[in-house]
Protein backbone atom coordinates (compact mmCIF):
# COMPACT_ATOMS: atom_id res chain seq x y z
CA UNK A 1 0.00 0.00 0.00
CA UNK A 2 1.35 3.41 -1.03
CA UNK A 3 -1.29 5.42 0.83
CA UNK A 4 -3.19 4.70 3.88
CA UNK A 5 -7.15 5.46 3.85
CA UNK A 6 -8.62 8.43 5.82
CA UNK A 7 -11.44 7.37 7.79
CA UNK A 8 -13.91 10.59 9.33
CA UNK A 9 -16.43 10.48 12.38
CA UNK A 10 -18.86 12.73 11.83
CA UNK A 11 -22.25 13.66 13.59
CA UNK A 12 -23.63 15.50 16.07
CA UNK A 13 -22.61 16.36 19.75
CA UNK A 14 -23.03 12.96 21.96
CA UNK A 15 -23.29 10.54 19.13
CA UNK A 16 -20.57 8.48 20.30
CA UNK A 17 -17.92 9.71 17.90
CA UNK A 18 -14.40 10.65 20.46
CA UNK A 19 -15.13 7.10 22.16
CA UNK A 20 -15.87 4.91 18.54
CA UNK A 21 -12.73 6.60 17.38
CA UNK A 22 -10.42 5.45 20.03
CA UNK A 23 -12.41 2.27 19.34
CA UNK A 24 -11.67 1.98 16.22
CA UNK A 25 -7.89 3.03 16.41
CA UNK A 26 -7.17 0.15 18.63
CA UNK A 27 -8.57 -2.28 16.88
CA UNK A 28 -6.99 -1.54 13.82
CA UNK A 29 -3.58 -1.02 15.39
CA UNK A 30 -4.16 -5.00 16.54
CA UNK A 31 -4.38 -6.06 13.41
CA UNK A 32 -1.12 -4.40 12.68
CA UNK A 33 -1.92 -1.57 10.70
CA UNK A 34 -0.11 1.67 11.87
CA UNK A 35 -2.79 4.44 12.93
CA UNK A 36 -2.85 8.26 13.39
CA UNK A 37 -5.84 8.69 15.88
CA UNK A 38 -6.62 12.45 15.64
CA UNK A 39 -9.36 15.33 15.93
CA UNK A 40 -10.45 18.65 14.77
CA UNK A 41 -10.20 21.13 15.49
CA UNK A 42 -7.00 20.56 16.20
CA UNK A 43 -4.56 17.75 15.84
CA UNK A 44 -1.24 19.80 15.61
CA UNK A 45 -0.33 22.34 17.81
CA UNK A 46 -1.09 25.36 15.14
CA UNK A 47 -4.66 23.59 14.76
CA UNK A 48 -5.23 23.46 18.58
CA UNK A 49 -4.02 27.12 18.98
CA UNK A 50 -7.18 27.70 16.94
CA UNK A 51 -9.16 25.32 18.24
CA UNK A 52 -9.14 27.63 21.89
CA UNK A 53 -9.44 30.65 19.76
CA UNK A 54 -12.63 28.72 18.36
CA UNK A 55 -14.08 27.23 21.30
CA UNK A 56 -13.70 30.48 23.67
CA UNK A 57 -13.17 33.34 21.68
CA UNK A 58 -11.21 37.10 22.64
CA UNK A 59 -13.75 39.45 22.34
CA UNK A 60 -17.62 39.75 21.18
CA UNK A 61 -17.78 36.20 19.21
CA UNK A 62 -16.42 35.45 15.71
CA UNK A 63 -18.82 36.63 13.16
CA UNK A 64 -19.71 33.12 10.58
CA UNK A 65 -17.46 33.86 8.07
CA UNK A 66 -14.36 34.57 10.63
CA UNK A 67 -15.24 31.01 12.44
CA UNK A 68 -15.54 29.41 9.23
CA UNK A 69 -11.86 31.18 7.70
CA UNK A 70 -10.57 29.83 11.32
CA UNK A 71 -11.56 26.36 10.53
CA UNK A 72 -10.55 26.12 7.04
CA UNK A 73 -7.01 27.68 8.33
CA UNK A 74 -6.99 24.68 11.87
CA UNK A 75 -7.86 22.30 8.42
CA UNK A 76 -4.60 23.45 6.33
CA UNK A 77 -2.63 23.07 9.13
CA UNK A 78 -3.75 19.47 10.12
CA UNK A 79 -4.05 18.51 6.89
CA UNK A 80 -0.34 19.79 5.86
CA UNK A 81 1.42 19.21 8.95
CA UNK A 82 -0.19 15.51 10.22
CA UNK A 83 -2.70 13.50 7.85
CA UNK A 84 -1.32 13.76 4.47
CA UNK A 85 2.21 12.63 5.89
CA UNK A 86 0.61 10.12 8.18
CA UNK A 87 -1.23 8.98 4.54
CA UNK A 88 1.43 9.28 2.21
CA UNK A 89 3.80 7.23 4.57
CA UNK A 90 1.18 4.30 4.18
CA UNK A 91 -0.79 4.92 7.47
CA UNK A 92 -4.33 5.27 8.65
CA UNK A 93 -5.57 8.11 9.80
CA UNK A 94 -9.05 8.27 11.90
CA UNK A 95 -10.53 11.71 12.71
CA UNK A 96 -13.28 12.61 15.10
CA UNK A 97 -14.72 15.63 12.69
CA UNK A 98 -13.80 16.75 9.30
CA UNK A 99 -14.77 18.63 6.55
CA UNK A 100 -18.48 17.51 6.40
CA UNK A 101 -18.85 19.13 10.15
CA UNK A 102 -17.78 22.60 8.43
CA UNK A 103 -20.39 22.19 5.71
CA UNK A 104 -23.05 21.44 8.90
CA UNK A 105 -22.19 23.68 11.42
CA UNK A 106 -20.97 26.73 9.18
CA UNK A 107 -22.49 25.65 5.87
CA UNK A 108 -25.77 25.27 6.72
CA UNK A 109 -26.73 26.15 10.12
CA UNK A 110 -24.48 29.04 9.63
CA UNK A 111 -25.64 29.68 6.53
CA UNK A 112 -22.54 30.25 4.92
CA UNK A 113 -23.56 27.85 1.91
CA UNK A 114 -21.86 24.33 0.71
CA UNK A 115 -19.77 26.03 -2.04
CA UNK A 116 -18.21 28.55 0.39
CA UNK A 117 -16.78 26.10 2.75
CA UNK A 118 -16.28 23.68 -0.01
CA UNK A 119 -14.00 26.57 -1.88
CA UNK A 120 -12.35 27.70 1.30
CA UNK A 121 -11.51 23.38 1.65
CA UNK A 122 -10.26 23.41 -1.76
CA UNK A 123 -7.93 26.66 -1.08
CA UNK A 124 -6.45 25.59 2.61
CA UNK A 125 -6.63 21.77 1.44
CA UNK A 126 -6.41 20.93 -2.06
CA UNK A 127 -10.00 19.81 -1.16
CA UNK A 128 -9.15 16.79 0.52
CA UNK A 129 -12.02 14.14 1.18
CA UNK A 130 -11.72 10.92 3.80
CA UNK A 131 -12.09 7.47 2.06
CA UNK A 132 -14.59 6.71 4.47
CA UNK A 133 -16.98 9.08 6.61
CA UNK A 134 -18.52 7.30 9.25
CA UNK A 135 -21.64 8.99 10.91
CA UNK A 136 -23.65 7.57 13.73
CA UNK A 137 -27.06 8.25 14.38
CA UNK A 138 -28.09 7.65 18.27
CA UNK A 139 -31.48 8.04 19.49
CA UNK A 140 -32.36 11.73 21.14
CA UNK A 141 -32.70 10.14 24.54
CA UNK A 142 -29.07 8.87 24.45
CA UNK A 143 -27.84 11.83 22.87
CA UNK A 144 -29.38 13.95 25.80
CA UNK A 145 -28.54 11.54 28.86
CA UNK A 146 -24.51 11.85 27.38
CA UNK A 147 -24.98 15.42 27.08
CA UNK A 148 -26.05 15.79 30.60
CA UNK A 149 -22.93 13.55 31.93
CA UNK A 150 -20.69 16.19 30.57
CA UNK A 151 -21.28 18.63 33.59
CA UNK A 152 -20.87 21.97 31.05
CA UNK A 153 -18.22 20.35 28.50
CA UNK A 154 -20.49 21.95 26.01
CA UNK A 155 -21.28 24.94 26.77
CA UNK A 156 -18.08 26.33 24.61
CA UNK A 157 -19.13 28.81 21.98
CA UNK A 158 -20.56 26.17 19.35
CA UNK A 159 -21.72 23.07 21.51
CA UNK A 160 -23.67 26.13 23.09
CA UNK A 161 -25.76 27.38 20.39
CA UNK A 162 -29.29 27.02 20.15
CA UNK A 163 -31.07 23.66 19.72
CA UNK A 164 -32.46 25.04 16.51
CA UNK A 165 -28.93 25.74 15.40
CA UNK A 166 -27.98 22.19 16.42
CA UNK A 167 -31.07 20.66 15.08
CA UNK A 168 -30.42 21.95 11.58
CA UNK A 169 -26.29 20.65 12.23
CA UNK A 170 -28.21 17.34 12.09
CA UNK A 171 -30.59 17.80 9.40
CA UNK A 172 -27.62 18.61 7.44
CA UNK A 173 -25.55 16.17 8.39
CA UNK A 174 -28.28 13.29 7.12
CA UNK A 175 -28.76 15.37 3.73
CA UNK A 176 -24.87 15.00 2.74
CA UNK A 177 -25.15 11.12 3.79
CA UNK A 178 -28.19 10.82 1.94
CA UNK A 179 -26.28 12.84 -1.25
CA UNK A 180 -22.72 11.04 -0.78
CA UNK A 181 -23.98 6.96 -0.22
CA UNK A 182 -20.78 6.03 -1.39
CA UNK A 183 -18.47 7.85 1.23
CA UNK A 184 -20.86 7.74 4.42
CA UNK A 185 -21.99 4.58 6.37
CA UNK A 186 -24.61 5.58 8.61
CA UNK A 187 -24.12 3.15 12.13
CA UNK A 188 -26.65 2.75 13.93
CA UNK A 189 -25.78 4.58 18.05
CA UNK A 190 -28.35 2.54 20.07
CA UNK A 191 -27.31 -0.58 22.16
CA UNK A 192 -23.59 -0.53 24.06
CA UNK A 193 -20.59 0.36 22.83
CA UNK A 194 -19.09 -2.35 22.28
CA UNK A 195 -22.70 -3.25 20.15
CA UNK A 196 -21.87 0.05 18.21
CA UNK A 197 -17.97 -0.67 17.18
CA UNK A 198 -18.85 -4.15 15.92
CA UNK A 199 -21.07 -2.40 13.32
CA UNK A 200 -18.40 0.01 13.35
CA UNK A 201 -15.22 -2.41 12.46
CA UNK A 202 -18.44 -4.32 9.94
CA UNK A 203 -18.82 -1.33 7.70
CA UNK A 204 -15.07 -0.59 7.77
CA UNK A 205 -14.51 -3.84 6.65
CA UNK A 206 -17.00 -4.15 3.78
CA UNK A 207 -16.34 -0.63 2.80
CA UNK A 208 -12.30 -0.89 3.12
CA UNK A 209 -11.01 -4.24 3.08
CA UNK A 210 -9.70 -4.01 6.60
CA UNK A 211 -9.44 -7.06 8.56
CA UNK A 212 -11.86 -7.62 11.29
CA UNK B 1 -21.93 62.97 6.21
CA UNK B 2 -23.65 59.45 6.76
CA UNK B 3 -20.23 57.12 6.47
CA UNK B 4 -17.02 57.71 6.57
CA UNK B 5 -13.82 57.51 5.12
CA UNK B 6 -11.74 54.44 5.10
CA UNK B 7 -7.82 54.86 4.50
CA UNK B 8 -5.05 52.74 4.54
CA UNK B 9 -1.18 52.79 4.87
CA UNK B 10 0.63 50.31 2.71
CA UNK B 11 4.40 49.33 1.70
CA UNK B 12 7.04 46.94 2.66
CA UNK B 13 8.94 46.93 6.28
CA UNK B 14 10.28 50.34 7.92
CA UNK B 15 8.57 52.94 4.92
CA UNK B 16 7.23 55.11 8.08
CA UNK B 17 3.69 53.59 7.73
CA UNK B 18 2.81 53.26 11.39
CA UNK B 19 4.23 56.94 12.16
CA UNK B 20 2.44 58.85 9.65
CA UNK B 21 -0.73 56.68 9.93
CA UNK B 22 -0.79 58.05 13.87
CA UNK B 23 0.29 61.92 12.54
CA UNK B 24 -2.49 61.27 9.80
CA UNK B 25 -4.96 60.35 12.46
CA UNK B 26 -4.34 63.48 15.03
CA UNK B 27 -4.24 65.96 12.00
CA UNK B 28 -7.92 65.19 10.89
CA UNK B 29 -9.11 65.16 14.77
CA UNK B 30 -7.70 68.62 15.10
CA UNK B 31 -9.95 69.34 12.38
CA UNK B 32 -12.84 68.00 14.18
CA UNK B 33 -13.11 64.45 12.32
CA UNK B 34 -14.01 61.24 14.33
CA UNK B 35 -10.82 59.02 13.31
CA UNK B 36 -10.60 55.11 14.46
CA UNK B 37 -6.91 54.37 13.87
CA UNK B 38 -6.06 51.16 14.05
CA UNK B 39 -3.68 48.60 12.23
CA UNK B 40 -3.91 45.28 10.77
CA UNK B 41 -3.21 42.41 11.22
CA UNK B 42 -5.50 43.52 14.46
CA UNK B 43 -7.65 46.02 16.10
CA UNK B 44 -9.64 43.86 17.95
CA UNK B 45 -9.51 41.45 20.42
CA UNK B 46 -10.03 38.41 18.20
CA UNK B 47 -7.91 39.92 15.43
CA UNK B 48 -4.64 40.63 17.90
CA UNK B 49 -5.16 36.70 18.75
CA UNK B 50 -4.56 35.51 15.56
CA UNK B 51 -2.29 38.16 15.14
CA UNK B 52 0.12 36.35 17.74
CA UNK B 53 -0.70 33.46 15.93
CA UNK B 54 1.03 34.90 12.75
CA UNK B 55 3.83 36.50 14.09
CA UNK B 56 4.99 33.24 16.44
CA UNK B 57 3.12 30.11 15.32
CA UNK B 58 2.98 27.67 17.74
CA UNK B 59 4.52 24.25 15.79
CA UNK B 60 6.82 23.85 12.74
CA UNK B 61 4.95 27.48 11.45
CA UNK B 62 2.26 27.68 9.11
CA UNK B 63 1.58 26.54 5.42
CA UNK B 64 1.44 30.12 3.13
CA UNK B 65 -2.46 28.86 2.98
CA UNK B 66 -3.03 28.65 6.61
CA UNK B 67 -1.56 32.02 6.85
CA UNK B 68 -3.73 33.49 4.25
CA UNK B 69 -6.97 32.04 6.36
CA UNK B 70 -5.51 33.49 9.55
CA UNK B 71 -5.03 36.77 8.29
CA UNK B 72 -8.59 36.97 6.01
CA UNK B 73 -10.03 35.53 9.53
CA UNK B 74 -8.45 38.61 11.46
CA UNK B 75 -9.53 40.99 8.79
CA UNK B 76 -13.27 39.52 8.88
CA UNK B 77 -13.39 40.21 12.92
CA UNK B 78 -11.74 43.59 12.43
CA UNK B 79 -13.80 45.14 9.67
CA UNK B 80 -17.00 43.73 11.51
CA UNK B 81 -16.40 44.99 14.76
CA UNK B 82 -14.45 47.76 14.25
CA UNK B 83 -14.38 49.38 10.57
CA UNK B 84 -17.98 48.86 9.41
CA UNK B 85 -19.48 50.55 12.29
CA UNK B 86 -16.69 53.51 12.70
CA UNK B 87 -17.35 53.83 9.10
CA UNK B 88 -20.94 53.66 9.14
CA UNK B 89 -21.17 56.12 12.05
CA UNK B 90 -19.59 58.64 9.67
CA UNK B 91 -15.81 58.25 11.83
CA UNK B 92 -13.06 58.01 9.44
CA UNK B 93 -11.00 54.84 9.75
CA UNK B 94 -6.87 54.99 9.29
CA UNK B 95 -5.80 51.60 9.30
CA UNK B 96 -1.82 50.56 8.64
CA UNK B 97 -2.09 47.79 6.51
CA UNK B 98 -5.29 46.17 4.92
CA UNK B 99 -5.96 44.17 2.17
CA UNK B 100 -3.25 45.14 -0.20
CA UNK B 101 -0.96 43.38 2.28
CA UNK B 102 -2.44 40.27 2.16
CA UNK B 103 -1.83 40.34 -2.22
CA UNK B 104 1.73 41.53 -1.63
CA UNK B 105 2.77 39.03 1.45
CA UNK B 106 0.86 35.85 0.49
CA UNK B 107 -0.76 36.77 -2.88
CA UNK B 108 2.62 37.12 -4.81
CA UNK B 109 5.71 36.45 -2.68
CA UNK B 110 3.71 33.94 -1.04
CA UNK B 111 2.70 32.62 -4.75
CA UNK B 112 -1.22 32.19 -3.24
CA UNK B 113 -2.56 34.21 -6.42
CA UNK B 114 -4.46 37.23 -6.21
CA UNK B 115 -7.40 36.07 -7.63
CA UNK B 116 -7.29 33.31 -4.29
CA UNK B 117 -6.41 36.40 -1.93
CA UNK B 118 -9.21 38.70 -3.06
CA UNK B 119 -11.67 35.33 -2.91
CA UNK B 120 -11.20 35.30 0.67
CA UNK B 121 -11.72 38.71 1.15
CA UNK B 122 -14.88 38.80 -0.58
CA UNK B 123 -15.99 35.83 1.68
CA UNK B 124 -14.76 37.48 4.92
CA UNK B 125 -15.71 40.93 4.86
CA UNK B 126 -17.57 41.49 1.67
CA UNK B 127 -14.47 42.61 -0.03
CA UNK B 128 -14.32 45.81 1.43
CA UNK B 129 -11.46 48.42 0.04
CA UNK B 130 -10.24 51.49 1.29
CA UNK B 131 -11.26 54.88 -0.19
CA UNK B 132 -7.36 56.02 -0.35
CA UNK B 133 -4.39 53.63 0.13
CA UNK B 134 -1.18 55.84 0.73
CA UNK B 135 2.31 53.76 -0.28
CA UNK B 136 5.07 55.71 1.18
CA UNK B 137 8.16 54.82 -0.90
CA UNK B 138 11.79 55.50 0.82
CA UNK B 139 14.87 55.15 -0.15
CA UNK B 140 16.68 51.83 0.33
CA UNK B 141 19.50 53.30 2.65
CA UNK B 142 16.58 54.85 4.48
CA UNK B 143 14.45 52.18 5.21
CA UNK B 144 17.81 50.03 5.80
CA UNK B 145 18.59 52.31 8.70
CA UNK B 146 15.22 52.22 10.27
CA UNK B 147 15.14 48.41 10.36
CA UNK B 148 18.46 48.28 11.83
CA UNK B 149 17.29 50.70 14.92
CA UNK B 150 14.34 48.40 15.44
CA UNK B 151 16.56 45.61 17.15
CA UNK B 152 15.61 42.59 15.96
CA UNK B 153 11.19 43.68 16.01
CA UNK B 154 11.70 42.25 12.75
CA UNK B 155 12.39 38.82 13.13
CA UNK B 156 8.90 37.72 13.54
CA UNK B 157 7.32 35.03 11.55
CA UNK B 158 7.05 37.45 8.51
CA UNK B 159 9.13 40.03 8.75
CA UNK B 160 12.44 37.65 9.43
CA UNK B 161 12.06 36.04 5.83
CA UNK B 162 14.52 36.42 3.14
CA UNK B 163 15.50 39.51 1.28
CA UNK B 164 14.37 37.76 -1.92
CA UNK B 165 10.56 37.84 -0.33
CA UNK B 166 10.57 41.13 1.24
CA UNK B 167 11.87 42.28 -2.43
CA UNK B 168 8.87 40.84 -4.06
CA UNK B 169 6.58 42.00 -1.86
CA UNK B 170 7.93 45.99 -2.87
CA UNK B 171 7.80 45.05 -6.20
CA UNK B 172 4.05 43.71 -5.67
CA UNK B 173 2.88 47.16 -4.26
CA UNK B 174 4.15 49.20 -6.79
CA UNK B 175 2.19 46.44 -9.54
CA UNK B 176 -1.02 47.04 -7.50
CA UNK B 177 -0.35 50.91 -7.02
CA UNK B 178 0.24 51.21 -11.17
CA UNK B 179 -2.64 49.18 -11.50
CA UNK B 180 -5.06 51.32 -9.89
CA UNK B 181 -4.15 55.05 -9.94
CA UNK B 182 -7.34 56.21 -8.35
CA UNK B 183 -7.57 54.46 -5.51
CA UNK B 184 -3.36 54.08 -5.18
CA UNK B 185 -1.40 57.60 -3.83
CA UNK B 186 2.40 56.90 -3.79
CA UNK B 187 4.00 59.72 -1.61
CA UNK B 188 8.00 60.69 -1.36
CA UNK B 189 9.18 58.96 2.30
CA UNK B 190 12.48 60.99 1.89
CA UNK B 191 13.27 63.83 4.32
CA UNK B 192 12.06 64.75 7.65
CA UNK B 193 8.93 62.42 9.31
CA UNK B 194 7.10 66.25 8.65
CA UNK B 195 7.71 66.82 5.19
CA UNK B 196 6.23 63.13 4.74
CA UNK B 197 3.39 63.91 6.92
CA UNK B 198 2.90 67.32 4.54
CA UNK B 199 3.20 65.06 1.77
CA UNK B 200 0.28 62.72 3.42
CA UNK B 201 -2.05 65.19 4.24
CA UNK B 202 -1.81 67.16 1.04
CA UNK B 203 -2.76 63.53 -0.79
CA UNK B 204 -5.72 63.17 1.86
CA UNK B 205 -7.07 66.60 0.86
CA UNK B 206 -6.57 66.71 -2.75
CA UNK B 207 -8.17 63.07 -3.03
CA UNK B 208 -11.05 62.85 -0.40
CA UNK B 209 -11.28 66.90 0.15
CA UNK B 210 -10.37 66.93 3.92
CA UNK B 211 -9.78 70.12 5.81
CA UNK B 212 -5.67 70.88 5.53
Amino acid sequence: MTRGRFIAFEGGEGMGKSTQARMLAESLRESGLTVTLTREPGGTPGAEAIRELLLAPPGSGWIMEAEALLFAAARADHVAHSIRPALDSGGWVICDRFIDSSRAYQGVAGEMGDDAIMGLHAFGSAGLMPDLTIMIEAPQDIVSARLAERDGDNSDAIGGRTSAYHAAVNEAFRDLASREPARFAIVDGAGSIEDVHRRVLSEVARRLGASE
